[in-house]
């Protein structure tokens, strides 16, 4: 009797933790939301020297709050979880490990700088709260036109990339160390930054022969930036359905799909997607619990 | 019998003050546009330095004069309405008051500067004189695949946001403050400026492996530009219809719609859209007056 | 009879100047264009200092050279024409002028700057020896889809202008004239650099406020550039046929055009587009000359 | 007897370096391909002052090595080969010369520079490793979008360079030396940068005028930035097929084609994609040997 109902507390919190179904699950989404946003808002402030200097204190509470918050999060994941390893080695156990424990290396590591980039890996963490963007069917559609498309926009980038380290050498040989260039790959990445038509102008060619040859990599960058907006705009047309009748087909399978899934997540594998009268996870057999 | 003949000039000053198919109240209109714009291009000139000190009356008086204009406007939208609460707190009302009061808010805040910014709302009023625009019959297609492709583009931006963070982070670590990397809102600001390829180049990283970062944002954000076009251009490919047959179709039903509506707004409850031969408000069933 | 001769003689170059279907014809456009090329390398040779120092002669005799060359084919031009005053007040009547008169007018106005310019329209000629263009099909699909889409880019451009107005007051107020955006003109134009995404980086935000805002007009100049891509992408899959159908059929009507239609161009009206077995001119009546 | 093991040896030979279906093919193209790569790298390594002055026998000695590799390389595709002197002429076996004596001829010219360029050609050679790219059947059909609207957007690149060249005109008479606009060229330059939206900011517009004529230039490169893209775009919809149907059936054909295909190359006449299954070059007739 004891150990159901342990069960059953354990199972509820692993509603509100990991589902997003229930009126807890929603708060406790959002309110990790609100922490993961507060403490991101916090690693930017702090780098700001004259605001750190001014409420270094207020930043080093509100910090440690939101660790330990994170701390009690991560605790409770393990907890609620039937294969605890399995979490842990996941992709999300992972991030979810990176972000809290900056803060504690930080009082072994004194004055180590890189711990930050540890705690603006917790925006990765808002992806698994906006599992609820599955159900909005456009980004649904937008990533599988990626997808498909993502082989062809790789072949096309090694072309852009062997384009510029061609050009780079050349452009390295016709302007020189006095104008710039002053070695390939920093001629490359000028190339990358003329091709991308992102143009910085902290180096530019001087010599007219190599504001002829920019001229042209530039003509060349401005063609070429067709091809994957093509691909894309051919791949997600295809995706969204041509024809009218093949759409509606499609969206009323996209409905379906919305109204039969939800945001369950077995206790026993972690397997999502669950249909909405499921009782039982279609990965591993293990029963769900509805309260 | 007085009454009747007041509510004939008041429908009538409703007709040209709101409505573009009389002579009169095209005429207005014209006048109106050339007004809001020569305000525009008045507080462009007042602030060049140079020729505010020379012309500083002429500016004076003709920014007098075109706020008693769109304040005797103003009156007349209020008089004109049947409803007059409903005009004030509607999003042209709101637009309407600000565009006219900043000149009269300068006689008792001497030499505010923000006032400024107001007088520049009055470029919104544009868009109530541009009604005929939804005419052509253009805009309203693209109107259509903008709406269609909101919400696709919002889940693309906020993805673009979070990699401008993260990548922003990385930059100030590997460039730090002594390459103008000064802190992490900055070297997100600078990850913004990169991502979407306008490059002002006045932050650049000067590291080889802060180059190397960029180009790898660079590279990135020239092969995602790609999908708020492709986005886009799927949406208006569906909108304008795929097949010739349903554009004939649905060019026809435009036509038809063209050929119906006219440029009336109801005195009653300022509903638009009506019909060309229409007698009574489609939406409050108010005669409409036509002379 | 000496009458038939002389018509003879004149219809005969006007065949070579107005055509291109016989070899002489096509000899003329040739040299003609090699000329306009010529003629326009030289005024860009003449505006580098160093060069013009060095080979002053050299420059003046060949820039008289092709003066004369070009006075010789506006006379020709004229003879030729049943209707000179049609001709002279033609688009191309008044750009050939205007290609040959700078040389002239040097003489009186010593040293003016600005004639410079006015030989530089010598490039617009190049358009009318490249009729040939409209054989290839290409730019015929290309010219359809962007005159089609022409009026909703207008629409587009219209609210970017507004968006840059509104957007550049802003700046202004925020960044100040320490800062670089000296007047509100100075601010729009810094804001259509920003959100057409070339960014100079010659005048940049240096607040933080400055630099969020400047972060939000970059994120939505991304977002909207995808908008008149999207037009003339979904216009250019129209006009080239969505279903290889409708295609198959339009390069067909396109070849049987292609076929039927020559250079000829008629001499006492100038109409174009006659058809390869034409007798009179379609627009006038009159013979077309076959030698 | 001797000449056929000589025959087999030689045919065993030609199989590795030219074909990629036996694990000695594969082997051999994956060190050449990083052979190739390590040359690119020792090449940017070199050009680095610093890194040269440190390492520069390390860096001696290397080169040397790759050289000689590709030295063996290049003697054995002639000697495998039936018809050297067609090998030599065709384009990958100039290639090849080329990649190979940039380190002989340093022995003769000591010092010069340029040598450097023909090296970073040897990035050239990883297209023929990277034969296998055409059975990913994505870059066969980016390919075809790209030739098929080649012509398309050469005369559209062509209308780009007309507009470059007037309103660099206009820009150098307006703008004049003293804001960087010191002649014509240049200004042709900057007006190319500004069209493709590059903008370095290296010179850039000071006068009201200039700034007001850069905007328009900037709007319409912003504008004509959707031509190339659209047409890409479209085409690449038409190539992919619009219809599912099509489509399925392309990719049928495609996969039809990826079983039947394979590396082989004739060592008579240098044709390739055989069948799988075929004895004889299907070009020439010779024997294929299959060990």
């Amino acid at each position: 009797m004891e150990t159901n109902q342990k069960h059953t507390w354990k199972s509820k919190l692993h509603e509100i933790i990991y589902e997003a179904d229930t009126p807890e699950g929603k708060l406790f989404d959002v309110v990790l939301l609100i922490a993961i946003l507060a403490s991101i808002v916090l690693v930017m402030l702090e780098s700001i020297k004259s605001f750190d200097e001014k409420y270094h204190l207020f930043l080093n509470i509100s910090e440690w709050v939101i660790t330990i918050l994170f701390t009690i999060e991560y605790i409770l994941r393990i907890i609620t979880v039937k294969k605890p390893i399995r979490y842990i080695l996941s992709f999300y156990g992972i991030i979810d490990l990176l972000s809290t424990i900056p803060k504690y290396l930080s009082l072994i590591f004194v004055g180590t700088h890189a711990l930050v980039a540890l705690r603006a890996l917790r925006l990765l963490r808002i992806f698994r709260i906006l599992k609820l963007v599955r159900y909005l069917g456009a980004s649904n559609q937008l990533a599988n036109a990626i997808k498909a498309s993502r082989a062809k926009i790789a072949v096309f980038l090694f072309a852009v990339l062997i384009a510029s380290v061609i050009f780079g050498t050349i452009m390295y040989l016709v302007e020189g160390e006095e104008h710039g260039f002053t070695n390939i790959p920093k001629s490359v990445y000028w190339c990358i930054v003329t091709l991308t038509t992102v143009g910085f102008g902290d180096i530019a060619p001087q010599t007219p022969l190599g504001q002829f040859i920019a001229a042209l990599i530039m003509i060349l960058g401005y063609g070429i930036i067709a091809v994957p907006t093509g691909i894309v705009s051919a791949e997600y047309t295809k995706a969204t359905g041509s024809n009218s009748k093949a759409k509606i087909s499609n969206e009323e399978q996209e409905q379906l799909k919305s109204v039969r899934l939800n945001t369950q997540c077995c206790a026993n594998c972690m397997a999502q997607k669950h249909q909405d009268g499921a009782e039982f996870c279609h990965k591993c057999g293990c029963p769900l619990h509805h309260e």
